[in-house]
């Protein structure tokens, strides 16, 4: 354990910039990673405001922080592909690799796995990190820092469209066009839609969604969804419906949206269980999906971003030095319409 | 139009034996089948019932009965696949080849769909009836007309099958074991499951269901379904679980029910929406399926009972001659714990 | 019957324009379309040049084309999709919707299919032609009679992209950078690969393909490709491998490509059987798929150029008006390198 | 490291029985098995009559034994599903848990396995194996030692039968009836296939392939191998062919087995690359799979076993006693036809 600067919620509500004891010491199949730049994440503002999400409660102080890009500092025994000075992003979750689900290649949902920034796993708002190997990923050099603490958020969007089993040019619907929505979006069109329908009430979220090719923007505060979803697809709808709002009146609607023997991919979590049409389902025979965080993504994700197919940078709303992290954090809870994603940049 | 002797639901609560008028002419890619055997069928039960199931509303006289088999007495133009003496069992539900969903392989969620006794569209409790030669199936020496008339229900547990993706040597889970509940488990077994974990509370059901090789009978009046599973499971959980209860009270545990990764198949339709709780289906990424009827499954089911590896016999609970069919709906009516299927066989 | 003016293929080396008999009384269901474009293609030439295609010999005088975009100017009774001034583009090959296969949903490989331009049946180069509305496709605005034109070859990449069940960001390598390969490598990048490594000798194909982005060419005069894709992959091999060259010497190397589980799809149809090296192909389990003309991809090509992922302008090489349709011919015959689509413009 | 008895094979042609230095520690997450039964595998056979297979080449004495199964004597730190006592079977192949292709669930095509009796690893023709846990499988009390040996040649069928991905009531047809075929016409059975059609010149394996119920033999001596295929299927072709024969001759009339749209699955391994014509399986658009060993195949095989809906017992022709095991494996050399499976006892 060594003493270093990191981003500490002592408790709900309180954020310091403090020193802390964390580990530096690197094992077999490990590296140590000098953070570069750590993207703020809605659950690092959950956490913050309300001191828990679900389950997991800040009973201690943690360091938060999980979306990250940074150097090889250090490679420890057996490391083959990084080397120091390697451009790398890291995933933030350590699964079992032993576990049976590790095995079968659904790490993500190993109930062993370790996720950074949730209690009691320290997060990554600091100036180092050790990781395993397995889980670090070479950034090539035409994808920046900061375009690598995007590589998270963006999993997640790569995920759902995996489950979505996008047949080339699907036409899909997104519900919600906050930071996760616009990112399924784009996952959605760059894993083979031909477009992506996404909804929401908010203009400047729709703005900053159209911007990518293949967006279809529809605000629901002015246009009948279900309506526009007919209209577009000379009324058989939609191929594959991304539920991404999380709001529970979503499911009174969105079964009407995917054509027959369409598929709805659930990315949002209402907190309660919501109202689910079976017979509404049935007579589609509607195929639906759930998501939870990614496996095997990093690297697809890194691959489109540096052929050029997908491009985050407008995404980024702004980039705050590390001291002002506290700054940084505040102006997330502000939750402004047109910010999607925050960054905080550690010193060189 | 013919007038012709057949089970008339005049409207709810009231079944007559009595002549109708019914098309006989064959056209091009018909054929006209004299029937031998009909099952009765719980939908068939409830329209005399209650005089509706949704939105179908019995407004008019209409013949019973879409589970039937009988024998080939006239083709129309360009029928080759049927001969006049085949024996043979029909699909209910008649789609146009010309939609959408058909053209794509889905004519079982074709909107334009006409199906048997399913109002305003007559069944087939009559002597003779015509019928498309494409959805008309020859029954093979061994497989007899009892069982050429369970090859319908039975379609039903192989559409589930089939939407399940079971791998061989799945675990399966159904809930319920009703006719609907019992075929889905012989069907997924016969579709690859090791075994097949039917849940019910009424222990003569079981008693049939266990009957088949594989079934392992759980009565949950005595045993936690959950802790069952999981202590069969080596605590990991099932493959698959078909949900055959119907009942809203299954949702709030069915979720714990499978592995992560695994699926759920909803076969049973309760009459309002259920309580659907997300956070647990995504913690284990489970895939969910919904049924309608089938499609493309006669030619499999009957190659199944040929093939020796499905055995319907034993469900069938009792056979009436057709001038006592009222009294075989009377029965059916009771819902007698034992009954599975009950036929009617019309005069040679 | 009525005499129309059209390209007649007399016998082999032999084309006139001229009239000829062709039927234009538009039957139910089906469309008539004036024709605006025609595309060239590889088989059209292939007739010309050798007389016949493998088991397809022409016999009598036939009518060539079958990549053609035009406007409704007569629908029959019950065409709903459909109305007069609608701009068009055509699927050539007609199944019989009544065949098993088409039941399947699989009408490409529907035997009874008729293909336009393929001896006995007629292509298009001509002024008008009916045909059924279910084929018929109506064109967004923004999609031109040239690109409606392009849906044809297009759709054979879709097919290709489809069977490579790609997931999102997957690398794939595409052997043999003609027009078939060049489409199937746009299929696959807008079908959800992060790039598509394309190899071939003719350094100006290979500049065509790279304009697109995702495209990483390979001119195997100078590098190995397998070196190459082992450099790209970090060693581990690409995830979809299209055969697009019909060289039976591709075969000789072709299986070191793909990553262990991965796919080769097979696209180019090498005239004689080719040596498939099994025990390397199960090393890895690769999978194997075929690809046989195209189905359901008519709509999903005209959504991904009407959305502005996929822009097929860059691949009309040339445009010859109706009365140099020979000339036309003649110059795909020569095969200049940097040909990729050669189209014919009817009279206005 | 201790010195054990064991059947060696010192060099091509010699197995001696004689004391040899075998590790006997077991560490973390390992077990301690001692074998009590051991089958006797063709490609064991093939090293002592060639030295050699494929690459693999006997260059050291060797202990020979795959398919094992015995009793848990000794467990790790760590392993908590065994425990001493249990009876078990056992994977002969160990990958590295960290390669890329284990950690996408791929682990049998991992490059790095290690696999009993294949040069230079030993196999387990001896009293104890030390083995990691994780590929180590409790055996129920109603499946044999003698049955649990057999788990590793059935769970190539499975693997087989896996990759086929069947559905529910499919026709196979499975060319070559030796002891791989007839365990992949079980699994198919067992997977979900309405019938095997197996097909074989030595009538006596197709008699004991045919009490399996669902198995259609045909002596290819007597009959068309097609036509019998196009005679069952009404003309159609099968929905999956598993060529288990190795010959390459069956390479020249299988493609016209399969349905269009079916599936080959190549589980015999030809000694040299095979014909194959490419446009025969393009016209049906045929999907060839290709199989190595097995991955996640083992817990599956045995719940097949333990609900009675496999039994291989029919498969076990003769058992020897351990000190007779030279005189096994000249009954193997022989290969006498009516001889699928020979097994070795070793000493309580």
């Amino acid at each position: 354990m060594t003493k270093v600067r990191a981003l500490v919620l002592e408790r709900q509500h309180q954020l310091q910039l403090r020193d802390i004891d964390l580990p530096q010491t690197v094992g077999p199949g490990e590296v140590r990673i000098k953070i570069d730049t750590v993207g703020v994440c809605g659950s690092d503002v959950h956490y913050y405001t309300h001191g828990r999400i679900g389950p997991f409660v800040v009973q201690a102080p943690i360091v938060l922080g999980h979306e990250a890009a940074g150097t090889i500092v250090e490679t420890g025994e057996g490391v083959e592909h990084l080397k120091i000075g390697d451009r790398v992003c890291m995933e933030p979750g350590i699964p079992d690799p032993n576990s049976r689900a590790s095995r079968l290649g659904l790490y993500n949902i190993d109930p062993a796995v370790r996720f950074w920034a949730t209690p009691p796993i320290h997060g990554v708002l600091t100036a180092h990190v050790v990781h395993p190997g397995n889980y670090t990923f070479k950034l090539p050099d035409n994808v920046s820092f900061a375009e690598g603490a995007m590589v998270e958020p963006f999993a997640v969007g790569m995920q759902a469209a995996a489950k979505a089993k996008i047949a080339p040019g699907d036409t899909a619907v997104v519900l919600g066009a906050g930071p996760i929505g616009t990112m399924v979006a784009i996952a959605a069109l760059a894993g083979g839609c031909a477009r992506a329908i996404v909804a929401d009430l908010a203009q400047p979220k729709l703005d900053i969604a159209k911007s990518f090719k293949g967006v279809v923007p529809v605000n629901i505060r002015d246009k009948n969804l279900g309506a526009e979803v007919k209209r577009l697809t000379a009324g058989w709808g939609a191929d594959v419906v991304f539920e991404c709002s999380g709001s529970p009146k979503a499911w009174e609607t969105l079964l009407d949206l995917p054509r027959p023997g369409g598929a709805v991919v659930v990315v949002g979590l209402p907190v309660a269980p919501v109202a689910f049409d079976i017979a509404t389902a049935s007579t589609k025979e509607i195929r639906i999906e759930t998501v939870f965080r990614y496996a095997h993504q990093y690297d697809r994700a890194i691959a489109l971003m540096a052929s050029g197919r997908v491009d985050l940078q407008p995404l980024i709303s702004a980039t705050f030095p590390f001291e002002d992290s506290i700054a940084a954090f505040d102006r997330a809870v502000e939750g402004r319409p047109a910010d999607v994603k925050l960054q905080i940049r550690l010193p060189d």
